[in-house]
C-alpha cells in the first residue's frame, strides 16, 4: 500500500485519537478517514506531523492565507500595545467600521461586533425581532447558521431542546442542476426564482398564522451549503420583494461568500442585487483570529440596542480590529478579488475539461473562489454519487490536496481555497484530480 | 476644575463619541461619566491618549497583567506558526485540557472550548438538558450569564423575545449583610444557606409543575454580580442536596472567581465544598484572547455529544491554547494565587481602617484579588448608597483609580484587578480613595 508512506505514523494518530477521546469526549468530528495531524501552515499550504505538504483547497478562514504575515504582525504588535474591551473609548473599531461599512449599501452604515459568526447569527434574530415584533424566520431545508440554543435551530434535524424550534420555518433549496418548478426545462432560472418566492410566501402565511408571527428570512446568499446553484444576477429579487411586502426582514449570512470571495461582488448578496436588512460576517473576517460582526441600517440598530441590552467583552476588542484591517488591506493592496476572479475563471475551464473525460461530473459551477463539481452516478437520472465524491475527497488528501464534499447529499466537490490560490496551485489541484477521477471506480456504496 | 486637567481633550472625546454612534448605534456603554480614551496598556496599568496613566483595579480579563509578555509571545509565535480548527489533530489543545482539567475533580475530566463565555454557558444548558431531558433553569435574581438569546434570558429584567424566557425561574441572590432568612440574627450563615436552599426547593418545584421540568441550577459560586456576599466555606452544600435529591444538576459559571481570583481555591466552587456537574469559563482563561470553555464528566460530554451536533470554528484553535496555556504558566511560575492571597488580605485590613475612619462604608468584604466596600447612607438602616458610590467611582476615575461598582443597588465598591496587582497598588489605590472619600460629600440624590 503506497498510501501508508503518505500518511502520518499511525500509531502517533492513534495514541492522539485517544486523548481526543479522553479530554473532548466522544462524537468530535475530525475531517478524512485517515485524520491530519497538521502542525504548521504557510499561505496555500499546510504541513502535518510528518512534514508532508498539502495543498489546501477549502479553508476559508485563513482568507488571506495561512499565518499570513501581515495579519501576523497586527496581532503580534496589538497584542503587545492594547487589548481590552470597548466600554472604553478606542479608534481601532471606528477606523475599522468606517472601512467595513463602505464596502456596502450606504443604508448600512452601523455595526456590532462579536467573536464568531454564531454570535452573529444569533444577535441578527433579535435585531430582526426587535424590529418586526415577531419571532417566525424561514430557512433554507440545507443550511447552517451556527451553533447556538437560537441558530442552531436554523439548521433543518437539529434537536429543538431549549430553543423550542416551532419558530423555524423550511424552504427547499434551491437546485440550478435540478431546476425545481421548471420540470419541463422551459422556464429558465426565472421559473425556479418564482418557485423559491412562492415558497417562503408559503412559509410567511404558515408563519403569520401561528403564534410566532413572521419576522425574518435568512439565507447564505450564494447558497455556499446548498451546493452552491449557479444562480443569475438578481435571481433573489422575486423572493426579496415576497418578504419585505409581508413586512419582514431579509438577513444575509455572509459568512461564506463576503469578502470578495465570489470575485464579481465584494458580497454575495451584491450579486443577487438586492439591499438585505441586516448582513452577518464570521470565519474569514480576521483570517482566524475569532471575530464576527452585523452589519445594519442605524434604524435597526437602534431598536435592537432599545429593546436588548447587549454586551460582548471580546468583540471589537483592538487586536481583533487590527487583524481584520489587516485582511482588508491584504484584499486590496494584493487585488485578492482580481485574483478569485481570474483564478476562479481558469478553474472553472479546467473543471469543464474534466467534465469533457469523466461522465461521473454530472455538472461544474462556481464563482471565483469557489468552485467544484456535483458527481452523479448517471447523467440522465442525476442520481448522486456522495459515496463516490467522498472516495475522492480521501484519495485526494492521501495525495496532498485537501478538499472535501458538500450539497444535499454530500456529492459536490467543496472547492473553496484561500483568495491568495494561483492558476498554478488550481493547476496541481486538477492534475492530481484528473489521476484520482482515472483511478477511482464509480460504484455508489 | 482641576478635572479637565487630568481627562483627555474633550473635543476629541467628544469626536470619538460622535463616531461610535454613527458607527455602532445609540445605548453602547462606556465607563464613567467621562468615557476614557484607552490606547497602551501595561501590567496593572492603562494610558490614556493624552498619556495619562490609570492603576487598574477592576478589569479581570488581562488576568496576568496587560499585555503580558509571555502570553503575547505564545500568541505572536503560534499565529505564526499555524492557526486551524479542530478538525485535524493538534497537540495544543490536548496538552492545554490535560494541564486544565487536572486543576479540577478527577470526575470533571473532558471540555468542550468555545471563544466566549457566553457560548459556554449557551452550550452548558444544553447539556444540562441532554442529561435531565428536561429545561427549567434557576438562576438568582442578579446574575449575568451571557449574551446569547438562550443566557440572556438568565439575567432577571431582560426582554424575552426569541429565547422565550419561561424556562428560567429567579432564587434571591444571598446577601450576607442583610442575611436573609437570618432576620432575629440567631441563625448566622448557617441559616442563610438554609434559606437559600428552601427557595430553591420552592423554584424547583413550581418548574417540575410547570411543562419545563427541572434541568438545572446556574450560579456564580462566589456571587460577584450579586455583590460577592461573605460566605463560609460549604454554604452551598444543602442547596447542592436540594438540586441533586431534584434530579438537576449544577452549572457553576466560573468566569469571574476561577483561575485562582479568590486566592484559596482555583475555582469558587472549591471554596464552597461542592464538586458541579458542569463548570463554565471565559474572560480570563486566555487573557483577552477570545476564549471560553465548558469543562464536565465523560458522561455528561457524551450526552450532549450525542444528543447535539455541535461545533466551533475557532474554540480551541491553536493560537487561543496557546495563550491560555501562558496563562496557566504564569499562574504557577509566579505563585499568583498566593499573591491573590496576600495583597487580598494586605486589602481588607486597609478597606476596615478606611471603615473606622468612614460611616458610609458598611461593610467590607471579598477574598483573593476580588474585594469592596458596601456603601450605605446610614449604618442602621444599611440603606445603599448607590448613587454616592457611582460619584466615588467616577472621582477616583479623574484621580487615575479605576474601579467600579455592582451589586443590587450598585453601591459596592468593585475591586477585582488582575492577579499581578501588589501591595504597593493596592497602597496607592487605598490612599487616593481615602482622600477621595474625605473629599465627597455623603448625599444620595
Amino acid at each position: 500500500m503506497t498510501e501508508t508512506t503518505t500518511q502520518m505514523n499511525p500509531n502517533a494518530a492513534a495514541a492522539i485519537m485517544a486523548r481526543r477521546r479522553r479530554l473532548l469526549g466522544p462524537n468530535v468530528a475530525t475531517f478524512y478517514d485517515e485524520p491530519v495531524h497538521i502542525v504548521k501552515g504557510d499561505g496555500v499550504w499546510l504541513w502535518d506531523a510528518d512534514g508532508r505538504k498539502y495543498l489546501d483547497c477549502y479553508n476559508n478562514v485563513p482568507h488571506v492565507g495561512h499565518c499570513n504575515p501581515r495579519v501576523v504582525e497586527a496581532i503580534a504588535r496589538q497584542s503587545a500595545v492594547l487589548n481590552t474591551h470597548t466600554r472604553y473609548l478606542h479608534e481601532g473599531i471606528l477606523d475599522y467600521l468606517e472601512r467595513l461599512t463602505a464596502t456596502f449599501d450606504a443604508s448600512l452604515s452601523t455595526a456590532l461586533l462579536t467573536c464568531t459568526g454564531s454570535e452573529a447569527n444569533d444577535v441578527a434574530l433579535r435585531m430582526a425581532e426587535a424590529v418586526t415584533g415577531q419571532r417566525g424566520v424561514i430557512a433554507t431545508d440545507n443550511t447552517y447558521h451556527g451553533n447556538t440554543t437560537a441558530v442552531s435551530q436554523l439548521a433543518a434535524g437539529n434537536t429543538s431542546g431549549l430553543g423550542s424550534a416551532d419558530f423555524v420555518r423550511f424552504v427547499p433549496a434551491p437546485d440550478s442542476y435540478r431546476p425545481q418548478g421548471d420540470e419541463d426545462g422551459g422556464g429558465g432560472m426565472a421559473q425556479t426564482a418564482r418557485f423559491f418566492a412562492d415558497a417562503v410566501a408559503e412559509r410567511i402565511a404558515e408563519l403569520k398564522a401561528s403564534e410566532f408571527g413572521f419576522s425574518a428570512l435568512i439565507l447564505c446568499p450564494f447558497f455556499l451549503n446548498e451546493g452552491f446553484p449557479d444562480l443569475p444576477e438578481g435571481w433573489l429579487k422575486p423572493t426579496a420583494d415576497v418578504v419585505r411586502k409581508a413586512g419582514g426582514l431579509i438577513i444575509v449570512d455572509e459568512v461564506q461568500p463576503g469578502f470578495g470571495r465570489i470575485g464579481s461582488h465584494m458580497w454575495g448578496h451584491q450579486r443577487q442585487g438586492i439591499v438585505p436588512d441586516i448582513i452577518t460576517l464570521g470565519k474569514p473576517m480576521a483570517n482566524g483570529y475569532p471575530m464576527g460582526g452585523v452589519v445594519t441600517a442605524p434604524d435597526t440598530m437602534a431598536a435592537f440596542r432599545t429593546a436588548y441590552r447587549y454586551f460582548n467583552t471580546f468583540g471589537g476588542n483592538p487586536v481583533a480590529c487590527a487583524a481584520a484591517m489587516a485582511v482588508l488591506d491584504e484584499l486590496a493592496d494584493r487585488r485578492l478579488m482580481a485574483q478569485a476572479r481570474e483564478v476562479g475563471a481558469h478553474a472553472r475551464e479546467r473543471l469543464a475539461a474534466l467534465a469533457q473525460k469523466y461522465e461521473v461530473i454530472g455538472d461544474t459551477r462556481g464563482a471565483g473562489m469557489i468552485f467544484g463539481a456535483e458527481l452523479v452516478l448517471d447523467r440522465g437520472s442525476k442520481a448522486p454519487a456522495g459515496a463516490f465524491a467522498d472516495r475522492i475527497a480521501n484519495e485526494m488528501r492521501r495525495r496532498g490536496i485537501m478538499l472535501n464534499t458538500l450539497g444535499r447529499s454530500g456529492n459536490t466537490l467543496k472547492i473553496r481555497p484561500p483568495m491568495i490560490f494561483t492558476k498554478e496551485n488550481a493547476d496541481l489541484l486538477f492534475e492530481v484530480l484528473d489521476d484520482v477521477l482515472a483511478a477511482t471506480p464509480v460504484v455508489d456504496d
